[in-house]
């Protein structure tokens, strides 16, 4: 995000880091939602990533860990969320064990059936990705 | 946690990790729980630092800022335990800034009110802390 | 609720609107449950119908909207309820556009993923509305 | 709850159960809050004491033992609950150790937050009953 | 929302709103917070207010009813948030009456004790206004 | 619990919990987990069962009636930790009416939704039960 010429918008800013780690995901929450509800996918790229992703002070790789804790500790039903993370989270960087072991930490703050449930997607996600390179 | 002779049980362990990042824990929560829940301040120090903190594969600076961003999601009634975990980040190596950027980037997951009052917390300690060194 | 003899008991107003919004609910969940569990169905239309939305002070449509705000923002479990409620608030008055408005807007208080999960379950039931009036 | 003759409406069931752990409960919530809210205090003892602590098939004992488990593991807002609810239980026949004892167990379900902030509570409350007796 | 020429950004339809229902509020943000965290005020305004509040298909009056109960159905630390919101809400044109009811309402999705806590803070909210224009 | 040469270590106290009410599952969290986290079955049998469920204070039968209550409350992501502890209490004497009581109970605290999924998962529980053994 050093660049001279930063993007000029939030939005902007938020089509760039969706461009490092998940490029289709605004055409394809576009297609699926805006034609109910209009303009959902710029909202959720402005937002989400062009003004929280985007800003300094905080490396990508950490915030995605980061956000893994806390949709485990969440729990609930964030189970869809908690895979797509992963998927960005892996993309910045982060290796298996390190996503495996801060969702296994989360037993102390949302308690432990909270953590057996996101090493269970974990697993899943990563039998599916060695399904697919096998 | 690469000694040559690595301590030999998870109560050793936790007691490890504690003694680098809050040194006169496991006394303050034995003094004020044990005698009402014995084994209180063991349990404690085992699990969650014996057991989780102290695990390889995940550095313990990304691990305090994981659980101040689950804290923060979870929001409610961790408030507490929210700012003893900031202490234990900055402990660990964490910059304040990296703290308020976690704790911001989770009104995506918990919600807009849990991180305004994430903020409000770090804001409070850290007001606390430069009073306690003005 | 302006006849001009009101129904006596809780249960009875509890009823009329049950009668007004879903008319087989009660026998549907007596036949369900009050085998294992003796008087379920009443205690639920009594207490949720008789007691809260049969109440003065405030419209049915707009109670049925604030209602599927809670359960998208609670998210969770609460799927089933979601569902249900949701067809609640349409036999209320309330418009599809509405209800995924309402819905869209718990992404500040319950967050994004809770907001994306009950915008799918809308679009499911309006799907599933949709085919079997094709 | 085995007299020769039942209390006949829900209403009636759940007053019997209040006079025996908080007999002054109803007027204290119909003074609070009636005026603004005709009719809660029925609601709540209606609902919750007549419909369900009232039922048969478990003993009102474990009844609230169960109530304190889950305000524990909920945590959040329900600090004035839980210590209702903990004077309701000694009222049925607890112990403190159990209360405390049940509480701590809600660190696997709950996170080791809430149920800190749980033991807390309970410890606040025994001081204060202490204070009063001494 | 009406005007001839639609505010362009999602940040202007933003300021727009909150023109309407807390003029100080974005100064007030970002005097406390855009030090710390630059950009804060800007975020909270662009998304909540520009991205959501701000759009068609629900009314500013349903919309902060919505809230108010999803705000007392999650509890927790969102006190503070629903002061707010109440304040907003009868700035939109709802009745106290109308938001007790909702409230209250959300005994049957949040518990008792959402309902409850509720209930108490909007009280708090009409005593402290009512002493303001006693 | 009550032999006179106690088991040394909580680790040897949870898995003489674990072979009362179900002998294979540290063996089977193991050939799950622990090749991905080392440990991980031994930290829950050692922490949940040792630390907790083989304390003194609370007798067997309640705490797992408790956990019960506590994970109907909870609802979200519990419904596999829900079904595993109704067999638990099941195995420590609890009867079926007891727990859906206590399930049924939980609406007060969780809301209604939650108590409804919680006797559902118990409804299909003992269905899959009385299939094996008709």
């Amino acid at each position: 995000m050093d660049t001279t010429t930063p993007p000029q918008t939030a939005l902007d800013r938020g089509r760039a880091i969706v461009a490092e780690i998940n490029p289709g995901l605004e055409a394809a929450l576009s297609e699926r939602y805006d034609g109910l509800l209009p303009g959902f996918a710029e909202t959720l790229v402005e937002f989400a990533y062009g003004r929280l992703y985007a800003r300094e002070g905080l490396d990508l790789k950490t915030r995605q860990i980061a956000t893994v804790a806390a949709l485990t500790a969440l729990g609930g039903q964030t189970g869809p969320q908690l895979r797509v993370n992963l998927e960005h989270a892996l993309a910045a960087g982060a290796t298996r064990r390190e996503l495996l072991e801060v969702i296994l930490q989360m037993s102390v703050y949302g308690g432990m059936p909270a953590a057996i449930n996101g090493i269970n997607a974990a697993m899943q996600l990563f039998e599916d990705q060695d399904a697919l390179t096998a």
